[in-house]
């Protein structure tokens, strides 16, 4: 399993949010294709921050960018439609490490098959990569990343179907996992949602022509109306003939990522149907009621615990405060000066407004919990600040069970609430009460149907250890895999 | 007058934001004062995001590092105090145009002068710099910058009299505006603020050690108390022995901005001894004690207007919400795909939460109007979102003069209000309802006495008119300074 | 055929040098490898001055930085074995475009295959690269160069072969064309010379440790005592327990490429048992007798005409004299201001020496003449020096047919002598008299046998158009390689 | 004394040539003049290959660049006479350390004083720059690098006369030493000549307008016809009027450095009158008249030695080899395996040609010896190579004395003729014959009369201790300067 959890780059031991792996977005038929693209990757700078790449194509070739770093650092200047021209492209924003080495896992992936290019992008994890990999190799294979699209290009690859889009279906049948694929050949864009919907995509029209993203805030970003969700299980092939709709998959019922809504999508973005901000404040406000206690104020924890906080205010009438201030110009590898600066990497990103917290009796409300590195950090300088007492509320329940499929989160050994239990919490992060937002609760915000343990309406084992699939990598020896990746991240190109 | 304002280089049209020119802040005595400073000016980065500098004192040499960009970038690694080290240090953080030829006008200063070597920063704007440049260009100074710290450099380093301090303060003398200083030479870390405060400077103490920091969150940032505010025309000289205070100008009432409360102050600085944030919130109560209407939400224009806003629904008992996200990557220089992607600008920075904004009679909360360019599109991207109705409320008075004191304002033929009524406004914004605060209520929310128009508790000419100090360069001919700009906008050292 | 030649990077149009397609270098078990290597390279450098890489492996991983430039600026630092460890390492220098897409094609190429990692350099070209790749790609292989080390590595990946050298020889077996070899496992160094020996590959020793290079003079650098050619169609598998010999090719008797004489090797390197320098003087001494005229002075054109006007200024008594001086800082890119200044090209590189040239009659000797546009400007050069008559001897043959064994020729129609007399050739050259080498005296300068027709001794198509082994590409349709270039020279990762 | 030697970076210690500071050159009424400008330092690069510059003047403002690196690298690309536009323009070539803060100190300078901008570049050294930088920071001057022409501009800004020729000569007044000035202001190009003449500048004819240059081979490079030497102590002053030639300073006769000759000039160039490349074979030819011993081959030491190897041979008969090959891509701080490679240094930039060298007396003819250090490994180098003798013979007199005006040489205790006899020096570079050209030798070769030792025809003290001015900053304590230096270098602006 340690494995699988090492795909990921080791970063900051002090940042403790969850990260997912990635967004996506794809356009046809648009003049500018990539600036459009471009703009829709920028909206979508929250689903990945650290590479970003854009695959074009013009009717005559593939034009492929990718970069370390932020959209508008990399896609931003007026050559973009010069570099990167054509109708149709495709975009992607990920994590990975600061090594220019993994410039090769950056995404979109091309290959050139015999029946012509091919670009793809997904956000999400494959649970049998491994697997697939170990085979791939066997038969010849020779892999340039450790990324999962390159897996599903050999697939295509090696498919002895005739058609792009038969070879595509063929090999999509022997993937598993949770993703949202978008594609693109010299005919057609392509986008693919797992049998579960555990990833979300959605289809936009901007003028007409058809337009593929991870949220709906990419739509809003470039103009376009939200049409529906991509399905779940559902394949859309995109070309000057309009839109079809395939069904390569068996028929499943869609159980889409809870954690969508506890912290990774934007606030504005509607995600398979729900207002991502309107499940938030119901977070706060079904917290309040499960767990309130007598306070002066309530403060978010900024950004995302703003409108649980927001909730809670308006359930229970105590003021909402800014009671921290987030710092928006974060250098994450600030230097530490070695006089005991212990708190400075909460500080670096959160300070304290005294003139609200001094004396008071602060709920702090926060959407999620993992290690409780922050929150520990967060609680001292509140109380620093000369809070009286000080509360927290985590808008979700406690997170138990490690994720695979495309969120990365630690090991089990390193979630707080894996290992602790609601008391032993508050004596860890200091705090005067603690409070989770229950399962029934999570589900309550969401609008929906209370959980049914035999058929969840959504993937929810962060906090239930109930996985909506199985984990066929988790088997596998690990040996080859990590000398894989060591033997890759050594690689540079400059 | 136009050559004053040429002084600062162009933007983006789109960008209707004011801009202070510079944080400042040094710190004696500590090891590894370098990287005190970088977190210092990393708290001030609000202040100045385009260039930062420190200079640094070992006992035996300066050390000084300029760079374009943000401090995040330019002074993390670890490495930062071999590159700069030293026991005293400056540092300065600035707007400045992107071309790399300004790099000359980043500061700190520094000059190595007959009685030692002398770095020098400051904030603010000096009223008679070009009448002081052409003088000393007229008797032999050669310049290498457009910086009024080069123009204090050279009075100082042609002083009559013999020790630094004396030549510093004869320098002082002769220089008239807002300011806020630091200094070091190889003895004394120096701070000097202007006759009538209009700039902000805070003494803070580090284990014992004296910090001078233009705003109070940068003493928090490094874990530092807060002392008192430097005074208005007062000049601390700090080394080894400790700090004296001098006041080498001719008495004065104080008479600090007033528009680092309405915009340029982070909400959790303390300046002047009081609360930014609680101003703030004052100026949204008053705000709906003065113009209040019947609306369904309170929305900020993120992030400034966010505590008036919290004010103002407090008052009024109208749920607040964040109906307009801001997204936290922007990409200033993004390319805008032609096909008439108008409201491209504010939508990256911005985008509607249309759960919150759809049917809504909508109270828009922003801190200030400039020239209004801003407001037409927020007003028009929040109508897009279904709003019902959309009023906008500033939380400052109509600002209808521009500023000579280190605030970057557009002239006045460009200032909104200084061109028209508020009905005028309301229709050219296109909103329900328009209402700017008052002068009486902007005191009021100072909880200050009334406004004396004898004597002005606060610099607030930008609402009044009235401006603190004469303003010698304005009626300077222009022509000379305008090609020193232009010439050394082009010297390129790569 | 158009095809094969537009495998190599446009250039500008005035350099007129035939090049070579790269230089490579290996070694095994010495400790620091790749500073050894990183010398070798730099020994390498005019093989191949556009790009370069090394691979190195430390027991544990493999290692491999390529980069756009020169060795000594990619691998000089003092941390190049910290970035490279290992006891083995191979690495390759070549010729590519300035455009950072083509780092993909930089060598050494590295995959991950199921026996373990392999990393590949070559020297020369693939006759059947074409037919091989697209048979490749029709059984799913993605390709990610266009370069023939990597359709050697898939075919040795695809292999049903167990050991990796039998996998190996099983590829070998499908190739064909001229080419040097060196490949690293992680348990061996591998050397191959292609079957005819048309590229070069000898084998040192270094502390009783073997080392591979293209060329004597890379053993001169790093110290390395020179052992043997390896010879034409020999296999060295090296490792712990020593040196192995295979011959994995059917027998065949040898064929050098005579061009290394010519033009390409050192002059301080030997190849296949001959001094090039030695060569080359017997070449200017053969061309004296063949065509001598009284003349005042021997001038070379620098640098490579050099030992051939030693030769013939000694045979025939007249004095050399350094008529034209060659400047070693060559900006290849340089503006050329838009007056007329037509000669400027050469100019950058060559300098008239006035006070040699001025009212002699001069004798210029070139090593080679390909499309002739150097020669003219140099012609021109010598005359408005003041030169009384202008002589040009070309020290081989007249070139008329393209390569395919890695070397970077014009088209046939592009070859000066392919279609034009010798005096034809004299006009346009505007030369009081022109002369080339004969075959003959070609093949007396290297001490050889009257040249066999049947079976000749050397690989000189250029001058005889009997091409050594068939060209298999040339009867293929061009369309398909020709988009898979393009697409991937669009594939720029940063 | 030492303080006037630190100016100069410290560089590789197995660096064992004199070095110059700089070559200059200056164009007038031009289209494109910073083209043309570039082109002809291009020409200089050998006078100084590590940082340059150019500044123009485009009829309104002046425009400058300066960068560490090449000319080619720094003003190749098709944009430079948009960056650099003007009809005027003048430029710089320099040595200069490494690091990023000497850009300070890179030339052109440039000052926009009173009468308007002035720009100025030399080559050269100001034996008063100490005395002179001292007193204008007494006066209050502020100086941005440790540059002479920094001293010149201050000097000319201070100048209380009038027009700026008159200024300029006022400044000129006051300076000592040996330079060749370029000047621009927005009205005239100048260019001065120290009063004896010690540094070359030559003028030309573009197509009717006027160009300054160091070295004649510059205007062979644009095109342009030679006019004439700018004589010992002219002043000319170019506009659009013509060329003035002013004559400054007091009458003196011409003394020009006669290191020109030995080593710094170009081949191709006439330097005050004499082909260089003439007088360095004549050099080679009187040291076979005072020194030849009988040896098999005689071996230049690349490049400076090729002349003298040519002259010696011509006048012995013995046969001229190229028994050491240069390697023309020289990485100059490459990694040196740790593994006892301790001749890699010559090897990197030298190779032995085996074949010229093995079982032969060998007579290695070189340019000058200044340590020794280099004469050392290239005497080992061909002994290893298997020469059977090796003679050695420098082509100017033993060197003996440091220079102050713009050559920079190690303190004389590391010269190894100033502290060792012949026979000493034989041994230590282990030849079996050592021979240095006489100075009467030297004086022959140059056509000129014998040395008149009351007021000798050339500047020779590096030979004869007779240094043709005062040396007034030898008198001055150091302390000051060194901290100015210091402190200048650690300024790093990025």
């Amino acid at each position: 399993m340690k494995s699988v959890q090492d795909r990921w780059p080791h970063r900051d031991p002090l940042d403790d949010t969850p990260r997912l792996e990635c967004g996506v977005f794809g356009v046809y038929g648009v003049p500018e294709a990539s600036a459009i693209t471009a703009l829709g990757l920028h909206a979508l700078q929250h689903r990945g921050q650290e590479a970003c790449g854009i695959a074009s194509f013009d009717g005559q070739g593939f034009h492929t960018e990718r970069h370390m770093g932020h959209v508008g650092d990399a896609f931003a200047g007026s050559d973009l439609v010069e570099r990167l021209p054509g109708h149709v492209a495709i975009g992607h924003t990920r994590y990975s490490t600061a090594g220019g080495s993994f410039i090769r896992n950056v995404q979109p992936m091309f290959a050139d098959l015999e029946s012509g290019g091919l670009a793809i992008a997904h956000n999400g994890n494959l649970t049998n990569f491994l697997t697939l990999r170990q085979q791939l190799v066997a038969e010849g294979a020779i892999f340039q990343s450790t990324s999962d699209s390159e897996v599903i290009l050999h697939l295509i690859a090696r498919s002895r179907r005739i058609r792009m889009v038969e070879k595509f279906i063929d090999a999509l049948s022997r993937i598993e996992g949770g993703y949202a694929l978008v594609a693109m050949s010299n005919k057609k864009l392509i986008g693919v949602r797992d049998p579960l919907g555990i990833r979300p995509l959605v289809l936009g029209d901007l003028d007409g022509q058809a337009v593929l993203a991870s949220e709906t805030c990419a739509l809003d970003m470039i103009g376009a109306k939200f049409v529906r969700d991509i399905e779940h299980g559902e394949m859309v092939i995109i070309d000057q003939d309009g839109i079809e709709s395939l069904r390569p998959f068996p028929a499943a019922r869609a159980r889409p990522c809870i954690f969508e809504y506890v912290y990774f999508a934007r606030p504005d973005s509607v995600v398979n149907g729900r207002s991502v901000y309107e499940v938030r404040k119901r977070m706060g406000r079904r917290l309040a009621q499960e767990s309130h206690v007598d306070v002066d104020v309530v403060v978010p924890v900024p950004d995302s615990g703003v409108p649980a906080a927001l909730g809670y205010a308006q359930e229970t009438g105590v003021p909402f405060e800014m009671g921290i201030i987030r710092n928006h110009y974060v250098g994450r590898t600030f230097i530490q000066p070695t006089q005991g600066a212990r708190e400075l990497g909460v500080r670096m990103k959160l300070s304290p407004n005294r003139s609200v917290l001094a004396g008071k009796r602060v709920m702090l409300i926060d959407d999620s919990i993992v290690r409780g590195t922050n929150s520990v950090r967060v609680v001292r300088m509140v109380r620093e600040a000369g809070a009286a007492e000080v509360h927290l509320r985590s808008a979700s329940p406690p997170i138990k069970w490690p994720d695979f499929y495309g969120i990365d989160m630690p090991d089990r050994d390193k979630l707080l609430a894996a290992n602790h239990s609601v008391e032993e919490i508050a004596k860890i992060l200091d705090v005067d009460s603690m409070g989770y937002l229950s399962v029934e609760g999570l589900y309550w915000s969401m609008n929906s149907a209370p959980r049914d343990p035999a058929e969840p309406q959504f993937t929810d084992h962060y906090f239930t250890g109930d996985y909506p699939t199985r984990l066929l990598d988790r088997e596998i020896a690990e040996g080859r895999n990590d000398s894989a990746d060591r033997q890759l991240s050594f690689l540079v190109d400059a």
